[in-house]
């Protein structure tokens, strides 16, 4: 049966062959002859610099965790950017300050996981995200004491010795590896090398895929060099010239009048060969976030019935402080919320990850014991299947 | 003669009465006929819900100020947002962290100004900014001391120490106010409400517009409500319906195939009208930034000449750190130079404000006094010719 008309399949049992048989390699070797995007994506569009030192570090995590039998999380956080210069002034990007992922990050700690924080550079993360911003200022948290020594104020004494005890134990015990990513192509690539060098932990690898990854980007050969002179401001022949000169299209961003056009291509849709290939019995848990409260369920089961992967957590653009949508093959639909009364102060004030109080609940100190719950019950099945 | 005619004014001299000539008001009164994007923008485009907040507390420090003679610094910083949908999940930003702005802001304040900072919701902050990112993540910086108290290591103790007490002399002489921005939309209506409040100011008042703003966006007519769906992902037709439905073209962001097309507007050129209407006394400086050294210097003399300002001060994407090239009618042209090996780690280093040590020359620390000079010279000139 060809791979784009499987049923849905159940993957908690799926076995080890059947799984290799989809791998990228025997799908170009056997049936499938044409070059989809997937394939050509990685000779099309260069290797990021920091990629060979970031993947050094994570197979020395992966390997010190697979030999304690841990289970290791790749938590993903913050948007990818898509650049329209080569010299980059200007870029799209995706909303996203990094709070799930980096709250996501501490809870899976605390359920015992090893954490590949793959992360948008400079966006928050876990521990120091409590006093990342402009409403939690670190300083304003601190004081000079008799001695004229700086030390934090008696009344925050509390919580930051709490925070601060969780952030040495993950140094102490290795457990939290901090991966940055800018653009969508970064993020691409370390995404496919971690995976790759995650396949020895075998089902006790889970992908937690927190980030807001673009669905349209600029490919290499239409990205111009400088910064696009508006013309208005700057009456010059374009110096928009093509890096690739084999290239037929227009470069993705150009002027036309004074209108500034970009013309994005989709980005492929590695979701699927990350299932099939690069990470075949790991549990794979993906992130839909709408603002179209009627799209959401059915975007939800649309991604998990096309991807065929574990799990899908459907969230609002406003409402995702308090509920998230659980939609899986295995348990079905299942909406997880913040008790009323609990939540924090709404989305706005959570942006930032700092207005929650002690009193409040995190929506992530729940979704996070459920994924793990889930995550175990898989391990078992292969276990016992094996 | 008409506005547009004018040539560049030696303003370092100009009186009150022929600024006051050229205001928006006496131009739309007088012979502007026709309505040009700047006088149609603030209809066209939805006052912030922010705004009335931050304004009244700029009017009561702007007071504050004004009634000790203190010269008053508005020091814009960070990228503005283009948001695609009202909804917000996709925007288009321009690259910077806020270092240039964070950092200047703090030797305004040491030079004896009170600073306005209007900054991007998020980006680096003055004096936080030491230790905001995870290269220097300031949990890093404390220990729990013999009694359990989460203390500052003893080797921070002194850097952070001077930190701690500038930023605690600010905030008792009241002179640095915070005053965040996200959109382009949100900036271009918090720079005329400020501009306008800080006319009392007189010569006292200084523009440093070091934020990285858009000059393109999507007018709140072109504006889709809901993020845009991906053809490929979903089929569904458009729901990419615009808002006002009297817009005749296009919503700015939409489907064609598989490609996503954006359309953006020019920005109007509020420079030009904050010289000769919002802000007619102070003294103006706008920022260049290049990726091409060969087009620098003619921008940079370009914009001095179109927008009859005061300064231009020019900088590359990859030299920023080191140089800077100030354009002015007064004094013609000079580059500020860090001396050779007093330089931080260099544009990558420096991007999160934090790489540079006690050692090292900020760049800033040479160009805010040039300004400072700058600025006082005029305000002598204005006092000896009225």
């Amino acid at each position: 049966m060809p791979l784009s008309t499987l049923p849905v399949p159940n993957r908690w049992t799926r076995d080890q062959h059947t799984a290799n048989m989809v791998s990228p390699e025997n799908h170009t070797n056997g049936q499938a002859t044409t070059l989809t995007p997937e394939l050509t994506y990685f000779t099309a569009n260069p290797k990021p610099t920091t990629l060979d030192q970031g993947l050094h570090q994570a197979r020395t995590f992966i390997q010190h965790h697979a030999s304690s039998n841990r289970r290791v999380a790749l938590v993903t956080s913050g948007g990818t950017t898509v650049p329209l210069e080569n010299q980059t002034v200007r870029f799209i990007d995706n909303f996203s300050a990094g709070t799930r992922g980096a709250t996501s990050a501490e809870y899976f700690l605390q359920a015992g996981y090893a954490v590949i924080f793959l992360h948008r550079q400079f966006s928050l993360l876990p521990y120091s995200r409590h006093y990342s911003h402009s409403t939690n200022c670190f300083l304003d948290f601190m004081t000079a004491n008799a001695e004229g020594k700086v030390v934090v104020e008696d009344e925050y004494q509390s919580q930051m010795s709490k925070v601060l005890k969780q952030y040495e134990k993950a140094k102490r015990e290795r457990t939290l590896l901090l991966l940055p990513f800018t653009t969508v192509n970064d993020y691409l690539w370390h995404l496919r090398s971690i995976a790759e060098a995650m396949q020895p932990l075998g089902a006790n690898a889970l992908f937690y895929l927190a980030a807001a990854v673009s669905d349209f980007f600029v490919p290499a050969a239409r990205m111009v060099e400088h910064k696009i002179q508006s013309s208005e401001d700057f009456h010059r022949t374009s110096a928009a010239a093509v890096v690739d000169n084999s290239a037929t299209k227009l470069p993705a961003a150009h002027m036309e009048g004074k209108s500034l056009i970009i013309d994005l291509d989709p980005v492929p849709k590695f979701l699927k060969v990350l299932v099939d290939g690069w990470a075949p019995e790991a549990m794979i848990v993906s992130f839909k976030l709408e603002t179209d409260p009627s799209l959401l369920a059915e975007k939800a089961r649309y991604a998990l019935k096309k991807y065929a992967h574990h799990l899908v957590i459907g969230n609002l653009l406003n409402t995702r402080k308090w509920e998230v949508l659980f939609v899986s093959v295995a348990e079905g639909e299942n909406w997880v919320r913040v008790e009323q009364g609990l939540a924090g102060n709404g989305a706005e004030a959570g942006d930032d990850g700092s207005g929650k109080k002690d009193a409040t609940v995190e929506i992530e100190s729940l979704i996070v014991p459920e994924v793990a719950r889930m995550h175990v019950m898989m391990i078992d099945n292969c276990a016992s299947s094996a």
